[in-house]
């Protein structure tokens, strides 16, 4: 990447997006509050309005009787607009979630293959059919459809097959978006959770946020001054592979010690074998069944699965102060799969352990808080990022579209 | 902090500082060129430089007669606008360096005091007799300096000593303000490290840096899109207070298993000590001191001291790994007294040890490299922002001033 140039019209670009976020987070809202939630001036915000007036984002909602002065014109974002749908890929699943341009969900479609998918050909289909059947659930049409998101690993982390799903339709894209006949926007999911925690949940209070997600992998996407930190070659927050003990447990990634290999689903398993060799939840097959089996049987006294969550608390209070050292975030959002059945008993560990090692004040008026922040939601709101770019209003550069 | 509130007079903020890190950058140049090189409109240039015109910050050196053309007028920052002037503290050591107003070093004043100094009024007196014969050195006087800046480690990071002179200057910063009669800023040496590298090193051409101190302690200063990363409570960058090892060697920061505890200089006398007990290196006093003894030793062929520098370099290599897979920078950049008497040894296994471990193609463009930033560069430029903040030309906010 070359210096940062910013132009007018990145600056532009930026202050349309707070705007956009604000009228996401207010529902119904006046220019005047607008001003007042973004700081920009009323001018700049009359502009602003008047261009996402002009292409049909928002839309006004007819007078508001204010308690004082004159009436003002309501405003929100236009759901309809259009739809944005989201495409998520992996291994043998994949999910299509179809949104109205407010980023409400609508409707969903998911399916399960027998076996991995390895042809980029039988990937197409599956996802067009994916497509159009959750538009269809939706009772919209592909007409109606200003993008496509695809959530996507690969290109981002070492590919733990060469030939798994994910890296057969990244060489692929420009054959996907022929086939759809629609623009096609991919990004990973660490991204995407950023964007989705930024949009929808923390960022909307915080403009230093860290979205963690905690399940089979873990990652975290990272806020920083209002904006997603992408890093040279989008692979920032890629902190599941970062060390939690030097030569440690060995990563899937092919690095020792990395703290995916102890708080990944995996990890939790071989912590709770290391606890208690032979265990019979170690029989549950299923990585979010498990970790259901776990918190269920911690509930009922299981001392094994006590020390095991206990143990994993501190594995994660401690590599997540690794991220309050180097980022120092105001907000910690926790979501996937492990975060939710094992909460009650990881949050208070994590939040003491966090506390107790983090360097200086770095910690202070840190909140480690649940999120229901997704994948979905943020590469939905990538996708309409860029049917705005496309329209000419936003210049989102390092985002990679096809 | 609230939401990311930008406003248009932030966006002017941020192109004014993007053109007089050009102007720094480039010596000297023309409006054209800095169209170019910023990749901002030469209408938003025209404006920028008529304002930095007007208060001074640049110069027109008269015309240029390019190859091409008609001639056109030369610009440069106007290093005789005035003085800027860093000031370091450490326990029993103080500077105070003179800059001109394009971050022209001009002269120095060094002082060591025979035994760590814990009076705010001293350290004040001590300060006040620095500048002033720092000044004096650089034939210059009160009147002329635009601003001091000090480069404090205190409030971000956990104090080892409560009483340490840092924190006792943190609490009199306004007594300092009142006795130099003139604006002061204070900042950590993390952030001053990251300014140096944007304003003066590898963030001329590179939007994402990372900027490494190794010494006594260890440190990162973040660059991301062009603007130095602060967090939410200005302690981003602690990386040397991230784990190397869980529950590894006692930190002096109160953490086990910090990087510090392994790459800063008493964690390398450490590794010397488990890989050679009773080595007479071990007897070098001073840092400094040791450190160049190693590297001395090494080129010998002393095989204790090869040994623990290889060993120093992949625990270095691990550690950068971390901030390769959290912030994925295009460059690191080394610097602090430990870099450059060990970098023969240090940087090859260094730069093996990130590509083998980093996580999918984070590091394939990465550049590891020796940077000759100083925190004393950086407060310089700090104390100049704040400068032209005072003027209200820029808006920088997370700055801490008083």
């Amino acid at each position: 990447m070359a210096v940062a140039r910013r132009t007018s019209r990145d600056i532009r670009s930026e202050s349309r997006l707070i705007v956009v976020r604000a009228l996401l987070a207010a529902e119904e809202t006046t220019r005047n509050e607008l001003a007042e939630d973004t700081g920009l001036s009323p001018a700049t915000v009359s502009t602003i309005v008047g261009d996402l007036l002009k292409y049909g984002i928002a839309a006004e909602t007819g007078l508001l009787n204010g308690t004082i002065g004159r009436p003002t014109t309501g405003l929100r974002l236009n759901a309809d607009r259009g739809r944005v749908v989201g495409v998520y890929l992996e291994d043998r699943f994949l999910e299509a979630t179809v949104y109205d341009a407010a980023l409400g969900r609508l409707a969903d479609f998911e399916t399960v293959t027998d076996e991995p998918v390895e042809d980029a050909d039988r990937v197409i289909d599956l996802i067009e059919h994916a497509l159009d059947t959750a538009l269809e659930r939706a009772q919209s049409n592909r007409d109606e459809v200003l993008g496509v998101g695809v959530l996507l690993p690969g290109g981002m982390q070492r590919p733990v097959k060469a030939e798994s799903v994910p890296d057969a339709i990244w060489l692929h894209l420009d054959r996907l978006r022929d086939r759809l006949g629609l623009p096609v926007v991919v990004d990973n999911p660490l991204k995407a959770i950023a964007t989705a925690e930024l949009w929808l949940g923390a960022g909307r209070r915080s403009a230093n946020v860290v979205a963690v997600n905690l399940g089979t992998g873990v990652g975290a996407g990272i806020v920083q001054d209002g904006a997603v930190v992408r890093g040279a070659s989008n692979s920032a927050g890629e902190w599941g592979h970062s060390l939690l003990a030097f030569e440690g447990r060995q990563c899937l990634c092919g690095r020792k010690g990395c703290v995916e290999a102890y708080v990944g689903v995996p990890g939790i398993r071989l912590t709770l074998d290391e606890t208690a060799p032979g265990h019979p939840l170690a029989e549950v097959a299923g990585h979010p069944e498990f970790i259901e089996a776990l918190g269920a049987a911690a509930e009922t006294g299981d001392p094994a699965a006590i020390a095991t969550i206990e143990r994993t608390a501190h594995y994660l209070g401690a590599a997540l102060t690794d991220l309050v050292a180097v980022v120092n975030p105001e907000v910690i959002a926790l979501t996937g799969t492990t975060t939710e059945p094992l909460s009650d008993r990881l949050l208070p560990i994590v939040r003491d352990r966090i506390r107790d090692d983090a360097p200086g004040d770095a910690a202070v008026d840190l909140s480690v808080e649940l999120s229901r922040s997704c994948g979905m939601d943020g590469i939905a709101a990538i996708a309409l990022e860029r049917f705005m770019r496309d329209a000419g209003l936003v210049t989102t550069r390092v985002l990679p579209t096809i």
